[in-house]
């Protein structure tokens, strides 16, 4: 077992901790740079809030936003030009994980001087990878990502249709103040979708990770399972403040690193859904939803790790595996999607109106962002071009 | 649920990491003291890995050997001395918890006028709480007490057999270079040992943390099962390198904040045990292994939180809830005393031919160190010098 552990973020979460924000904000500078998306936090109160506890502090901002849901290079090129402009020496991300992972860029990319796509990763030869950050403190509004404890960013380019990351040391948030009663307004399709979010991030490792890693698979399974239980309960009642708060800490624990931790696993469901949210600016957790299920039938009928997938049945699902341990994976599997159908995903393409006729470029794309020696996309085991075609084709 | 995490220690994990040592200390500084206990490292080629590893990266040492296993200020002062006399600008503590404590206080103490013995908690009116601290680099050579990943240190004073701790996010080490292989060479006794200890950083938090922490409360349980499983491996045959390397881990996981985020759990046992051993000098663990199981049983009897009990009963021992949720408790913990006399550790004072005189005494100095506004020890529910008594009578 081979561990590599870094997460300097600082973590407060908890009911109210939004009015702490300006306390911590000033620790690192004086004027900030407000990163949002469509301005629901402006209708709901949050933003004022914010402000408050910003200007209790002696902080000042400029604000940035209308970042899109799939965030998108140019975003980030203007929230650079806004700091450079302002003088801003902070950004605070309120939102989803698209205002965080936007921050991330534009607080590297206004550190330096060449264009920001650089940083994302998408074949190119020379890749940029930061070692400067801007101080960032992150204020999510929704229980999905992860991004508000960790130094990843997915940022897209409408204009050729990649979607990829940038993940580095550079760009932990300094601070994450995570309020939960933040997410009470998330509507029911978003609140769902972040519960789906989160379990995949959890699947990923689990499925795709080595060997011998017992505990960091009750971890990966505990935090699923905390997750289905709360998020059914937060799907179908948005102001049950509990279930907000374990769904809201399921979602760090998926992705700061810690339950993975020396798992290495692969993210090929997120790599192929990246380049599917790329082309049709579909919700993320939507096309993960679809592909996710689809990807671990095939897994499982093709050299996946059929034990591990056998214990998430029956650890999750309860699901007696009578020996056939092909058999008792499948049913996990039927189960877990129904369970995504009971808050709302959609699980075929077919539902989001999009049909074959760009699987092969959605495969070609997917492959040019990332792949193994082999030209193969990096899972457990590692997928071929015919391979992703039959795994789209199979959630058509 | 409220919680407050940060830990930006580095962590380097992995067979033949000690190798790197060099490569980490060269970014903290050029002259480093190194701190270690009683000379096992000399014989068993770890310091002269470690001396190579710092020669290829050109850093120059001075040596701070001979820290006791509970270390005293009086070392503290002496590596305090050594570093001012000798320019170093960089710690690494190779050994167990009492090299690594140790090197914390001597970090903190090296930047401070006033006498380190300011800093340790024991009831005085001014507590120093340090700031700043020297940059530290961890290499445990023992499984046991997590102080590779932590901001918290344990000292003891000889002259008042106070033993007590500081807590403070200055302390925390810049990187935990974590090999275990340098535990293959680990005595029987110290492997049990260390498993105990792991197992109390546990059930510490678990049974003394507030309600409503589920995922902590599986990530908690995960961990002691996977400590138990392969503790009792490595006991008996401590070159199993894989079961070396999930006790480490579970070691880490144990006590570096992040199982435990949130239940703010008061850590009663541990605080009785320190007493003892700051009048007996008897192993930390011995201590822990005598105290908790005592501890536990006056708990369930006495409005401890039954049901987690039951539940630590049947999770780990696999004992069936007939309905009489005292019953199972009280069995599971008799079933935890007989895995402790397993792995060698003692369960009563008097195999440490410990009678009852300094009970008293024992009971006396606890509280001075830690009391609530009740002058109760922090504990759920809370201990009088009354419990404490009958707890230490129990373990007669």
């Amino acid at each position: 077992m081979q561990i590599s552990f870094y997460n300097p973020t600082r973590l407060v979460f908890g009911k109210g901790k939004l009015k702490e924000l300006g306390s911590y904000a000033k620790e690192y500078g004086k004027k900030a740079l407000i990163v949002y998306g469509g301005g629901s936090i402006k209708k709901n109160g949050v933003f004022d809030s914010a402000v408050a506890s910003l200007k209790d502090a002696g902080i000042d901002f400029v604000e940035c936003g209308g970042i899109e849901p799939n965030p998108k290079i140019d975003s980030v090129r203007r929230g650079i030009d806004l700091i450079r402009k302002n003088g801003c020496d902070l950004i605070i991300a309120i939102g989803g994980g698209s205002a965080m992972d936007c921050s991330k860029a534009i607080g590297a990319g206004a550190l330096y001087d060449g264009d920001p796509w650089d940083m994302i990763f998408h074949g190119q030869e020379n890749v940029y990878i930061p070692t400067r950050c801007m101080p960032i403190i992150t204020v999510p509004t929704l229980a999905a990502t992860g991004s508000e404890m960790n130094p990843g960013a997915v940022i897209s380019n409408s204009e050729t249709h990649e979607k990829s990351f940038v993940q580095t040391d550079a760009l932990f948030p300094k601070v994450a103040v995570v309020d939960p009663t933040l997410t009470l307004t998330v509507p029911k399709n978003q609140t769902g979708y972040g519960v789906c979010d989160i379990i995949v991030h959890l699947t990923e490792s689990y499925f795709n990770g080595v060997d011998g890693t017992p505990i960091q698979d009750e971890f990966a399974l505990a935090t699923i399972k905390n997750c289905m239980q709360y998020g059914i309960k937060a799907y179908n009642n948005g102001s049950d403040l509990e279930a907000r708060e374990q769904v809201q800490w399921s979602s760090i624990l998926a992705l700061n690193g810690f339950v993975n931790c020396g798992t290495n696993g692969a993210f090929p469901v997120h790599m192929i859904e990246h380049t599917v949210s790329g082309i049709y600016d579909i919700t993320h957790a939507a096309g993960l939803a679809i592909i996710n299920p689809s990807w671990m039938r095939f897994t499982i009928t093709h050299g996946g790790n059929v034990d591990k997938f056998a214990r998430f049945a029956s650890y999750l699902f309860g699901i007696q595996n009578d020996g056939d341990k092909v058999k008792t994976a499948l049913a996990g599997v039927d189960k877990y999607e129904e369970f995504l159908k009971e808050i709302g995903c959609p699980v075929r393409f077919s539902e989001l109106n999009i049909d074959e006729s760009n699987y092969e470029k959605i495969a070609d794309i997917t492959l040019k962002v990332i792949h193994d020696e082999n030209g193969k996309l990096p899972a457990r085991p590692a997928l071929s071009k015919e391979d992703i075609l039959t795994i789209l084709k199979n959630a058509s």
